[in-house]
């Protein structure tokens, strides 16, 4: 379903391509048997029963809630905000608020004075129930459903998704009877999208969530025998990186795509950015972007690559209208649909940036939907676990994580952390 | 003002720091005096009349509209949304929305879709006019204006802030009586946030300008004898940049500067990037992006360094609330302002990224307002300068933004580019 295609210009050799490819295609089967490798047969193998609950509790929220506020961090609610605003967000009568994702007080008084003279609820999504930022904003968003509905109502107010046996937030919603939902003990937080940490929030948000994980599996179907396309993307990510090309260049043509961006950074980084070594991981939006990073991007440093995730199908929208006088010199354009100048403009943009030495790589999806984006979701996934082990590092850990936590708990005077 | 403080760890030398800031100061002058240089004494002498016009326009837009649409791409929207999102988002009746700065016709149809059934106004902001992104849109949103009031009230609602003699903006803003101001000649895109090209729609936001262009010119006051601290931070990035150095990650605590951060990288990635040379910019927001880009910034290749954006006054916002079970373990924390740890963590990241060798610099501005934003940004435009001059760049300068544009007239059939 995710087709991949790619013109690396005069600078870049393509000598080891085949012999990657092939190595890739061997790590299918590791990444399956890995610790953390359960994202790999997710789309088949999900809790049906645990999938009605989370469309029920979605059709609950839509009934009784003006706003849903997801409290998580990462992947906790990185996956969940790119599907939704990619997809062109809220449709139904819940719109999602994002907290517990920053420290900022001037962020979070965002969210409750939003939340004024409004129904909500909240989704909090933590698998310990006790990283700082989550936590933090669920104690006080807590207080305040406390305050509007008296303690009976709002604990029907609180969906916890979180680890299915133990941990402080499992506790507290056994405890006060929170309806709970599962984050796997198999399944690291960047892999996460597809079960319940996205789900509940994507079918509140009025999307298709059974359509989701069937575009998921179709595209495990085209990869789990060799890896298939996500193993030739593999290859050339470590075959540009091992002649120097040290950035990676996600470029996409909708706005509304911004936070897709987000999610790939950090299914990518947070992989391969280990012992050393890694591609960085950066991220444009265009045209927006050629009028700004588009200087660098043509003639900066040659160390880069870029990454185009494109739509095929034609976007049948808003068009140029006549003007007769045409003082703006667009009479050429009139009639056309801006969608179509906007394909044209990405594709003089891969051949401009080709003609400038960036080798160009298109990811592309048929159309914009629910099963397209599943797909999508799953492409990357198992692109980026072969693309680790094509690198030499465990896709699933993140060892660096904790160093600035280990820090800050000793500033804070943390039981436990005191200098 | 501003602030420059750093700690470059074990890895990195500093034996040409001295020489570096040495020659850094000497291209003050030289900015001052270039084609594009006018930036430089700016806040002191800009144009009186023009910022009460300024002034009275932003007034009737309050009392007249619900939505003001900017509509520019690059350098002609990039600095005030920056600087409105910055500061925390509108303040008066009117909200700002922004068009023109991509091809996407769902961006475009969000926009139309949300003036439905509102007042609005329209600042188009394009030197000439005919740069496709923003003159599609215009071309729409006038008909949608002229429709919506008739021809004479619709003429009163669009201001064209354009060349002061020519061009197809100019032309038709003098045929049909809109109100003018000035993208001035000798002020490139991405320096011109504290021209008129950035300051109706700061204005129109409820933010005091006076303020803005005060700040700005007490960092000029600070600056202009022989670049004072941005002559430090512009040899300290080419310090690194020749140790190989080559990403610099902007980063911040702050959500509401991720607009900021985009102007930024606009700022140094257009003026650096040519010539095979520059510095990749890139950036993050913080504690969020610990739990995406955190690994890879922590462990990752060892050739970048980070840059972080802060703020020195405490913020007295909302505090951690007490809960007497504490099965969150957070009551260490009970009654601390949010700010405070939110300040804990960004002393953590700095220490714990120097620790894994990453050199930090910190920017620090003394609190959250206009001034001190007028400050921020001209300390950025100084350093810019400098930096790009002893990297052996023109900073004023981007032959790279033609060549898609190029490709996509042959591919769009525009008259006088067919193949």
């Amino acid at each position: 379903m995710i087709d991949v295609k790619w013109e690396l210009g005069v600078k870049a050799k393509s000598d080891d391509f085949e012999a990657l490819v092939a190595e890739a295609r061997g790590y299918v089967a590791r990444a399956q048997q890995a610790d953390f490798g359960a994202w790999v047969d997710l789309p088949l193998k999900y809790d049906k029963d645990e999938f009605e609950r989370i469309q029920r509790a979605a059709e609950r929220i839509n009934q009784d809630s003006d706003y849903l506020v997801c409290v998580g961090i990462g992947g906790s609610y990185l996956g969940h905000r790119a599907v939704i605003e990619a997809l062109g967000g809220e449709r139904g009568r819940t719109k999602i608020l994002y907290a517990g994702n920053s420290l900022s007080a001037r962020g979070l008084e965002k969210v409750l004075a939003e939340l004024e003279g409004h129904d909500f609820s909240i989704n909090v999504i933590s698998k310990s129930g006790t990283t700082t930022e989550p936590a933090v904003a669920f104690r006080i968003l807590k207080r305040r459903l406390l305050e509007q509905y008296g303690e009976t109502a709002a604990k029907q107010r609180i969906y916890a998704t979180t680890d299915a046996g133990r941990g402080a937030l499992h506790d507290e919603a056994v405890a006060m009877g929170y309806e709970r939902f599962v984050v796997p003990d198999d399944i690291g937080g960047r892999y996460s999208v597809l079960t319940a940490v996205g789900l509940l929030a994507i079918a509140t948000a009025g999307y298709d969530i059974a359509a989701l994980l069937d575009g998921a599996e179709e595209e495990r179907m085209s990869l789990i025998s060799d890896g298939g396309k996500a193993a030739e993307y593999a290859a050339l990510r470590n075959m540009l990186l091992r002649q120097g090309f040290n950035v990676e260049v996600l470029a996409n043509f909708e706005p509304q795509f911004g936070y897709f961006n987000e999610w790939w950074k950090q299914l990518f980084g947070e992989s391969e950015g280990k012992d050393g070594k890694g591609i960085f991981p950066a991220s444009v939006i265009y045209s927006t972007d050629l009028h700004s990073m588009g200087q660098y991007m043509q003639e900066g440093r040659r160390e880069l690559f870029e990454t185009f995730v494109e739509l095929a199908e034609e976007y049948d929208g808003v068009r140029v209208p006549a003007e007769p006088e045409n003082l703006d010199g667009l009479n050429y354009l009139e009639g056309k649909s801006l969608d179509y100048i906007c394909k044209k403009a990405n594709a003089a943009t891969r051949e401009a940036h080709l003609a400038g030495d960036v080798p160009v790589i298109e990811v592309i999806m048929p159309r914009l939907d629910e099963q397209a984006m599943g797909a999508l979701i799953y492409f990357f996934e198992m692109s980026c676990a072969l693309s680790a082990y094509l690198l030499g590092v465990n896709p699933f850990n993140q060892p660096g994580v904790e160093a600035y936590k280990k820090r800050m708990f000793e500033l804070l005077e943390k039981p436990g952390f005191e200098a």
